[in-house]
């Protein structure tokens, strides 16, 4: 498998060199000073640590030798939020970037890089905590678009926020309370964030006052809710017919 | 399990009451009169018949008495397409009907079902072969979507489109080939059938020499491919915005 790293020394190395790890796995009650070093660096790093059973890595290692760590990488690398800013003010057409709050399930997340780089996004970013990062899952339901696309992780979507409107941007959240897009008059010829909330709720309401525009897509059914990669599509692709 | 019935005469019944039926499993190198009664009335019925071993049915059984024979039903009655088209002339806006072709993923068909809803299509239309029937699956994608929304099976798709052509629907195929929807002059401000295609290929060659248009949505990245949902999702809400 290409997505794991093994043993102490591997998954230490990977963690020193910043390399994006998604989660790493250690054997339950093994202790030993490579161990202690590999918590404390992933605490650092903000890196998941998750217990299991010998036979729960011996069933993940394949026959090759473990250890007991076992390192979950991402299949493709993440890019800086500056790269993105940067690539989005070389684009021919106005810039578009894509934040997802907390977006939990890995088709959903594929399926929104797949719309995002149909639609000409610049680049996503994506909180480090409470949202799916990017696994093989991610990475096939993108069908491709994934290598495509730069995906940038960040600690404070504020503080995000803060750095995108100091770049030009404006900030744009998409909730079901906002402003039609049918009927908006906004024409959106100008630098675009576009904030995108979970599965579960919408935008956080701390992020929404933070934005300078709230836009929904008009409901006409009795349901009156979409899957989540269709309502993001649904709102880039409203966005970009609108500039043109 | 509620999707399923089991032995002989429970299987003959619902047949004969024309109960929608997905497929039915035959225990294999097992023969007597009922069972040739229920080959000969699902082929009339055109519902596929599958032969498995005695273990798979005391499987799908859970402990019930099958008798070597198990039917899956829906789980929700299909329409009339009769029924779709004076439920479409009822509502206060223009009529709008989907064909879906030959959409076979059931996440894909329950997603589909749920933006329908929520865009306010009237009905839905799929093919009796090929194409994906409403499973458990399909029903809990949509999202409880699948309660409001009339879908239809049909045989033969060009007799369709001549009936709803004849009812006073304009068809519109949605292929990467047609006129842009953002571009297009066309206002749909009349009763309009939207035919999309399979997740593998678009709508057919004959089917789309009956549509009176050929629309598509514009791709400005690299991979230019959309899951098939979202493409769906993008289509409908887009003629349902121009008629506003």
């Amino acid at each position: 498998m290409s997505n794991i790293i093994l043993g102490n020394n591997s998954v230490i190395e990977a963690l020193k060199a910043g390399r994006p790890i998604n989660k790493i796995i250690i054997e339950r009650n093994k202790h030993n000073n490579h161990l202690k070093d590999i918590f404390l660096l992933a605490r650092q790093q903000k890196v998941t640590v998750q217990e299991a059973e010998g036979q729960v890595l011996e069933k993940i290692a394949e026959g090759q030798k473990h250890q007991g760590v076992i390192a979950y990488v991402s299949p493709v690398e993440y890019a800086e939020v500056e790269t993105i800013i940067a690539l989005s003010k070389q684009s021919a057409r106005q810039p578009l970037i894509v934040v997802l709050e907390e977006v939990q399930d890995p088709h959903n997340f594929g399926a929104i890089i797949r719309s995002c780089e149909a639609a000409g996004v610049n680049g996503i970013i994506i909180p480090q905590r409470r949202s799916c990062p990017i696994t093989e899952v991610v990475s096939k339901s993108s069908c491709g678009a994934i290598e495509h696309m730069p995906i940038a992780r960040v600690g404070n979507i504020s503080q995000l926020i803060k750095k995108l409107k100091d770049s030009g941007f404006w900030i744009v959240a998409a909730d079901m309370d906002g402003e039609s897009l049918w009927t908006s008059k906004i024409s959106f010829d100008f630098p675009v964030v576009l904030v995108i909330g979970g599965e579960s709720k919408g935008v956080g309401r701390l992020t929404k006052t933070e934005c300078d525009y709230v836009v929904s897509i008009p409901m006409l059914g009795k349901i009156n809710s979409l899957n989540a990669s269709v309502a993001t599509a649904l709102m880039i692709f409203e966005i970009v017919r609108k500039r043109t």
